[in-house]
């Protein structure tokens, strides 16, 4: 795949698009999950750095590296609330997965909807080893950009097959009704939070732009349910009402992580939470009981991205969905890099000249 | 020069060879050192957030971010020692520049080129406030990749004619002189590092791969000698002795990071040192007296990164130069992230399916 060493493959938005139409979207989410998965149960192999931010008035902008020790894994983030309101994603990314036995790239991809990808995904992945047995109904709070994703990770990996959306526009609603179309999904557009939680055995929240909010009041949440809170992912956003935390039994991606930007932030800094990777290695109980309720209070970790990267280097092989960028220099002679400058030069009579 | 929300321009390794030609490597150097000392004079607006290392038994990947408050920049580079016995650079780069208002990229470059430049230029903008008045001659130590950057900087921005060349290997300085042939430099390939230094009023120390190497001892620096000391730039690699920096006063990029990666990890963590920043602001003198021993500690900071990627993002507009990276996802609605994909399908008789 990679013909030179100066050359590093690169995913572009539309070759991504091309890729998971290729691929298939649900297949997509299914094989993604694998990788996921595979990568929480040896976490303890990642080298765990917090992500690194840079405020602004108007938003922040991170770094979000992890490593195995073999591969090295980054991605580049912003968050712009302001953004959906300019014709701007709110959300942009890219990555980069590199050899770390020489430090060169191997893979640059666009991760804009990469990242919608590895969220649903891990999503999936966390209720396939907490949701109820069974559970073929999901509400889905917040029908913005990454519902679709969630609905159908939901679909292909647990089974879900009746959808209840709600969200403050209708119309928000209906997109995602009409995106989902001839999926085999049984969809209620419904009028209320309380009304779209009725009869769930899933709650999705994955609402956008929100200070504190509370989605889901206590009283909405009944024995047995499990909950995937997605959209309270940063210092002072917050979907749920507090006693909804204090009933769950709670499970998170990386828990130092997650007490800055999860729903947890408003816990005490040391209520009890359980790391996923320890359910899924057997080191911690998953789901206890029919009646007990279950939380996945997602944000999103550097692992996560490492996955996914790692999954499109495997599946863009072959493909042609890549540009060859060449980004890195790669003298004949490693210490003549000013010489390869100089033979860049077209040829002329005189010995190469720059002036 | 950014014609859709989509696309980030970037500037490849055939393009940066070819904008350095184009503008001529002397001119480049001049004016880029005027784009480093520009954002030195304003250093207390820049976040100056420590470089994100990943370190193996191999080497080290490094992300290293800085922000003035309106433009974001970071590089990836990296840093092998083994790969040049494999054919590879030691170190690679590349670096992206965002507009901290919407967090959007707004240029891609590669960087193993732009900071061998920025590396240079960065030397002779510390040296045109440290380096003796009218000095005309300087000695290279170590003769590999940065050596004929070293030279161009000082003979374009402070009028140095006479070389004296030394490394361990004949074979660097004979292609360090070939390299420079015609460019009006006086050159003498010397065999040894005592002979090099004999007249020079500039030392340039630029070894590479060495752990806690002596380049310089104490009876080689005469008074009134300028150090610019460029190979020290991480932990256990060092290359002058401790007495030469008792001698020295001692200038340095950023003092929290220079004081774990530059030479003066030899010293006392509270020895006095001098941040550059504050010479070109008048805050702290420069160079006092012709028999003072000057040392400007290199070590390679983010600012200088960014200065360089804001240089050639004004440079490479309207030159062609660089290729358009459709990078980041641009719904006609945000909120239709998925919708975006169903829509990049082959236009079909029924509704995009991506069956």
């Amino acid at each position: 795949m990679i013909p030179n060493l100066n050359i590093v493959p690169f995913v572009s938005v539309d070759h991504m698009m091309k890729l998971v139409l290729h691929i298939g979207v649900e297949r997509f989410l299914t094989e993604l999950a694998d990788y996921v998965e595979e990568d929480f149960r040896r976490w303890e192999a990642f080298d765990k750095t917090p992500r690194l931010a840079t405020h602004s008035a108007e938003g922040v902008i991170e770094l979000m590296p992890t490593s195995d020790g073999r591969v090295y894994g980054f991605k580049y983030v912003n968050g712009h609330p302001k953004n959906a309101r300019e014709g701007r994603q709110t959300v942009a990314a890219f990555g980069v997965l590199s050899d770390v036995g020489n430090g060169y790239p191997v893979l640059m991809s666009e991760m804009t909807i990469l990242t919608a990808l590895r969220t649903a995904a891990t999503s999936a992945v966390a209720a396939r080893h907490l949701a109820p047995p069974g559970a073929r109904c999901m509400a889905i709070i917040g029908n913005g950009a990454q519902s679709e994703f969630q609905a159908l990770a939901f679909g292909a990996l647990l089974g879900v097959r009746s959808l209840r959306l709600y969200d403050i526009d209708p119309g928000a609603s209906e997109k995602c009704m009409r995106n989902l179309r001839g999926r085999g999904f049984d969809i209620v557009p419904c009028r209320s939070t309380e009304e779209a939680v009725e009869g769930a055995d899933i709650i999705t929240t994955v609402t956008a732009d929100k200070q504190y909010a509370t989605i889901l009041t206590d009283n909405m949440v009944g024995a047995g349910v499990h909950i995937n809170a997605v959209g309270g992912d940063c210092p002072g956003k917050t979907e749920l009402h507090r006693d909804i935390l204090m009933r769950s039994d709670i499970f998170v991606e990386y828990a130092p992580q997650t007490r800055i930007e999860g729903e947890i932030q408003q816990l005490a800094s040391d209520h009890p939470v359980t790391e996923l990777w320890k359910v899924m290695t057997g080191q911690a109980p998953g789901r206890r009981s029919p009646r007990q309720i279950t939380l996945f209070d997602s944000v999103g970790f550097a692992v996560e991205d490492f996955s996914a990267l790692r999954y499109v280097r495997d599946k863009v092989a072959g493909t042609g969905l890549y540009e060859n960028l060449d980004m890195l220099a790669d003298p004949d002679e490693p210490r003549d890099l000013f010489g390869m400058i100089l033979r860049a030069a077209k040829p002329a009579a005189a010995p190469a000249r720059i002036a």
